[in-house]
């Protein structure tokens, strides 16, 4: 827990103050005051977390998190819990869909087993970017007992502060947070219900796509595990513990260092907005170093970036997961920096102002 | 005429089976199937307008396209009417919005001279891509008389296609539009209003930020153009003259060209969608070549994409033009079109489909 409060006290408060002097430099480029909308926002918000007039966003990574879950014995998911493992090894032969953005954006992917339940295999080195921080072989079924023990939730937001902190002297300028685990929607789902109060139904989706009769089973295998475990919602490490995973904690674990460093963070979807909420609960301040970059199918999303006051910047129907949806945010959180540190000035460019 | 004529003749009608035939192969890729959503609806669009299975978008080029306004004598803008040329010099030293956002996206910006009242010195051969297609020292005043002449507007679309067609050598997989031109918002609203018989009022939005007294004044000089100058409404060439633009004029031209190779066009903000408007109204079949950047703060924006049947990707309060918000479009575009091209299968990865 030491690590894990360390971190907590080093991520200082934002000086709003910063926000109006930025505004006053974009007012100053070749462009209609606030023309830029919500990229203006950004490049502020942008600022504000680096302490830095001209940041550069040039070192871009995006941690995909693996993890596997005792609630697939429940049936609730379309896949069969092999695929977390399956699709490990796919991210590090740069098949999947993270792999395809995180290129096309240049960042790269720094690939986590968090908890898959099986030995993974890495041998070539040729492979991408993969670090074992495995506290289990999955967690246990939450409608049976708790996901983990206590000193598994705290060691898996730990080892997601190690996994960053190890990767920092890479450089990292800009994070974006990915999540792969079948079974994932349902904890984060039953985080949700735990921390914002809001009813178990708004807050449960289709997942990677299942069936009525599996949805509404889903629903009822959730409020089950939160009756029988009753989750502290003023307790993060509580409702990690309860229902959590252990991907979800790593990423709580990963949003906490990024904000300690000063370094923003790009939310991906909802397993991720579910590890956003347990690094909030912990220490709300981390808040303003967040940027959602979208909303997703899964309906319990929207209600999570409300809760902690964060608004999408994308609404593409994604619900993938991995850091898809935060790599295209990456992309428009970067040119929205761009904007203030590349544009020419109404003085440079000898063009006139308002008349 | 003839050159449009041609160049419509030439747009094909898009072969919607090629959707279905694509999804399938979206649904081969490791994810789960529709799990991209709107990513997965673009693919298909460029598989249509391309015919290609494996289309690249690696050269990307955005027409920003520069006039001005006779309109602007009845001060219904925030800046004078000088700031058009000003913009054109900062475009060709790239201090501009589009400029940062085109290098970030890697594409390249031609700017085009389509009217501009000032005649540009353009000498030094290291500045951006510039060429001179001007048809006039601007429009005349619309609560006057006609913008334009019939030839005029001819003129215009045809030297947009001409500009397409120049830079085509130099290769273009996908079309960004872009303008400049003060006044031009107006224009836009009249064009609008003109085509889709939508109330003036709802069609007529702030520009580049006007106050409430200007913003009455704007709306009531749109409408005593139209009430003046009677433009046809089934007729885009009779619109494009009584009230239009030449850079509207010019951009309806290129969207046409693209159509007309194939090519896709990522439409940019409200001045774009005016354009958009000229040639959906020349040849309907346009606007299955068409994706939609984003809905600006203009308020006859996303009436004029409705009524094309076109749905914005982006909702970032932009109101810059110049080709911005294509810009940032254009690289979501580009990121869907990999995710067809680059994912590996579930066969490849040897991943389980769905249990």
């Amino acid at each position: 827990m030491d690590k894990i409060k360390r971190t907590i006290n080093a991520i200082e408060k934002i000086d709003y103050s910063l926000s109006a002097k930025t505004q006053k430099r974009l007012d100053s480029l070749t462009k209609p005051q606030g023309s830029l909308g919500r990229l203006e926002e950004i490049a502020k918000q942008i600022v504000e977390i680096t302490k830095n007039e001209n940041p550069s966003l040039e070192k871009k990574v995006i941690f995909t998190m693996a993890a596997d879950h005792g609630l697939t014995e429940e049936k609730v998911s379309a896949y069969p819990k092999e695929v977390t493992a399956q699709m490990v090894y796919n991210f590090l032969r740069g098949g999947a869909g993270i792999n395809v953005l995180a290129r096309h954006i240049g960042a790269r992917v720094v690939v986590v087993d968090m908890g898959v339940n099986s030995k993974l295999k890495i041998q070539n080195s040729k492979l991408g970017i993969f670090k074992n921080k495995k506290i289990n072989f999955g967690t246990k079924n939450i409608t049976k007992g708790p996901a983990m023990t206590k000193d598994e939730a705290v060691r898996s937001i730990e080892a997601g502060i190690e996994a960053f902190e190890e990767e920092l002297p890479e450089g990292i300028d800009i994070v974006g947070t990915g999540d792969m685990g079948i079974g994932n929607t349902t904890a984060s789902s039953a985080i949700a219900a735990a921390i914002t109060d809001e009813a178990v139904e708004n807050l449960t989706g289709r997942g990677t796509g299942i069936d009525d009769k599996t949805f509404a089973y889903k629903v009822e295998v959730i409020k089950k595990a939160l009756k029988l475990n009753k989750p502290d919602s003023k307790d993060a490490i509580d409702v990690l513990l309860k229902v959590g995973g252990f991907e979800i904690g790593g990423l709580a674990g990963v949003i906490l260092a990024a904000a300690s460093k000063r370094i923003p963070v790009v939310i991906d979807g909802f397993i991720s907005a579910a590890a956003a909420l347990i690094s909030y609960r912990l220490e709300p301040k981390v808040k303003d170093y967040m940027i959602a970059a979208h909303s997703s199918v899964e309906k319990g999303h929207s209600i999570v970036l409300r809760f902690m006051g964060l608004s999408p910047l994308l609404d593409f129907n994604l619900r993938l997961g991995e850091g898809t949806g935060a790599a295209l945010g990456i992309s428009i959180v970067e040119a929205a920096n761009k904007i203030l540190t590349q544009m020419a000035t109404f003085q440079d460019a000898g063009v006139s102002k308002k008349g």
